[in-house]
């Protein structure tokens, strides 16, 4: 019985309050408002029934920050200089050599290759129970570098709000981000209300060994999946198995996920949110080497898809410090 | 508000009539029972919260009968018959040519590796819609050799109740199969309850492309993922990302599933079917060529794992004729 009251309290509290308070009273609002009220209305053309209400988000610039680099590389960064001892090859070894000496510029040169290779040396050999462990504390004490807060708490207060007004209507919502699967897992339970088997993200290979007649899984050193551009709607087949009604992103890497999401029948929302708030977060799109929104400004408007102006929708962004 | 209401009536039901009427009165039943009030019930030592409450289930021979061979297989030799005029090569390549000529022993010779060729020749190429779609009609159509029941119907009902009693306590049932997951997806919410997110199998690669300005996923000729014995613990690793407190199989490509599963702490549930009903269904264990359970029965008892003999703790095999 434990979950009727907070659902039935939920329902109350939707239908006498805002449910989304952060938002600016805009024609995105209003969208969204009526998207939801449209497929969730009994008798209504578009009536979604709620086993086929899926909504799918993005993580980083979509549910949290992403500048000046993505939050997971910062987490890869701290553990290669406290794992350096070990690895006193690091030292002459690109990219982890300029991690070493603070470049971290240069250490990102290589791009996406780079990462994976430091995410690899990073996670790989670890047991799934340590690797969460280490995620863990650093996510409990590691702090941003401009803001200051800890990273969880660089959530956006409006997608927090749409995430529950989604539930609150009977949608499942779904993280389907780049970032590494089990990194997310660590905290989208407690931080975005989603439990970890709603987690879909890029991931490398696991194995099952019983080790001293203890069983445990090991994450090796092998890619497994790149949930990007048009992994993205690969990794919602492989692991949601039913196209989403409602997608939301904020980058070109999200480009197939709201793609597929919206050529489905029926009613369709693609979301995309857009930085435009240099004062309040970060403004950046076509030319930013993190995030770039180029292709979704273009097409989007006329693929029927709603972007959000940072700066115009959200009255604000992060929640207020605890 | 439509979730509660079938929520609530579950919880009065359950209060008043029996969960599990197609279980005998034995201490299988009673371990069940005992179990699932042990972990539901508030101030319990062995409480656990409803998020952590996941119930794993194999498929062939747990749910449903694998005689005399599993029930893909069937759809896979009909779907080669099918496709024949296509492929004249299948006439001298094996193990096709053996299908077409109907030496069905002889196909399955080559074991897992020649199934798994002809999965991925009658598989790969198509649509999700449309492999969904033959996966559906042939459902719909065809019969099983010795019980001329469709497929679906060859469903354990003590198994379908067991599964709502535990939904009806607030755990999230999951398939997680050595059969195909997207063949599992045509027909286990309806059959079974269980939504397409909650089916783990094995699969073949996805692609995603735009053909003529229509975005579709297509099944590519490269295997991904075998999700048995070592491959259980690890597909319900990376699709559910939590331990299960409940796993029930029926063959030794169970034992890692339930091995991981029952080794966490606190009070957990590890069952295995034990086929022995030559007269309602089949009986097989140690010698048989599907399914085959050896090391589950010799260790099984020592784990703490609850055995069932279909012959004597269930009083009914298959649901009634519709």
């Amino acid at each position: 019985m434990k979950l009727l009251f907070p659902l039935a309290l939920a329902s109350v509290l939707s239908a006498v309050a805002d449910p989304l308070p952060s938002w600016q009273e805009t024609e995105t609002k209003k969208a969204i408002v009526s998207f939801v009220e449209n497929v969730t209305t009994p008798g209504s053309a578009d009536y979604v029934d709620p086993a086929a209400r899926i909504a799918t988000f993005d993580n980083d610039g979509c549910l949290w920050s992403e500048q000046p680099i993505y939050f997971q590389a910062f987490y890869i960064f701290d553990r290669i200089k406290e794992l350096a001892p070990r690895h006193p090859e690091w030292k002459e070894e690109e990219p982890f050599a300029s991690v070493l000496k603070g470049e971290v510029e240069k250490a990102l040169e290589g791009g996406e290759e780079a990462l994976l290779k430091m995410a690899m040396a990073t996670h790989a050999g670890l047991t799934d129970e340590e690797f969460r462990a280490t995620v863990g504390k650093w996510l409990a004490t590691a702090r941003h570098p401009k803001t200051k807060r800890p990273y969880t708490e660089m959530v956006f207060q409006p997608m927090l709000e749409l995430l529950a007004y989604l539930r609150a209507n009977e949608f499942k919502t779904f993280i389907v981000s780049g970032g590494g699967i089990d990194f997310l897992r660590v905290f989208a339970e407690d931080v975005y209300g989603i439990p970890p088997q709603q987690v879909v993200g890029s991931s490398i290979k696991a194995g099952y060994e019983v080790r001293d007649g203890k069983p445990v899984i090991v994450k090796l050193p092998e890619l497994d999946f790149i949930d990007d551009k048009e992994g993205k709607p690969v990794g919602i087949h492989q692991h949601i198995g039913r196209r989403p009604i409602f997608a939301a992103g904020n980058s070109d890497g999200d480009f197939q996920m709201l793609e597929w999401t919206t050529s489905g029948e029926g009613a369709r929302f693609g979301l995309l949110v857009h930085h435009t708030d240099a004062e309040r977060e970060w403004a950046y799109d076509r030319e930013s080497h993190v995030g770039r929104l180029d292709r979704g400004l273009k097409e989007g408007p006329d693929r029927g898809w709603t972007i959000v102006s940072m700066k115009d929708d959200w009255n604000r962004v992060y929640p207020a410090a605890p």
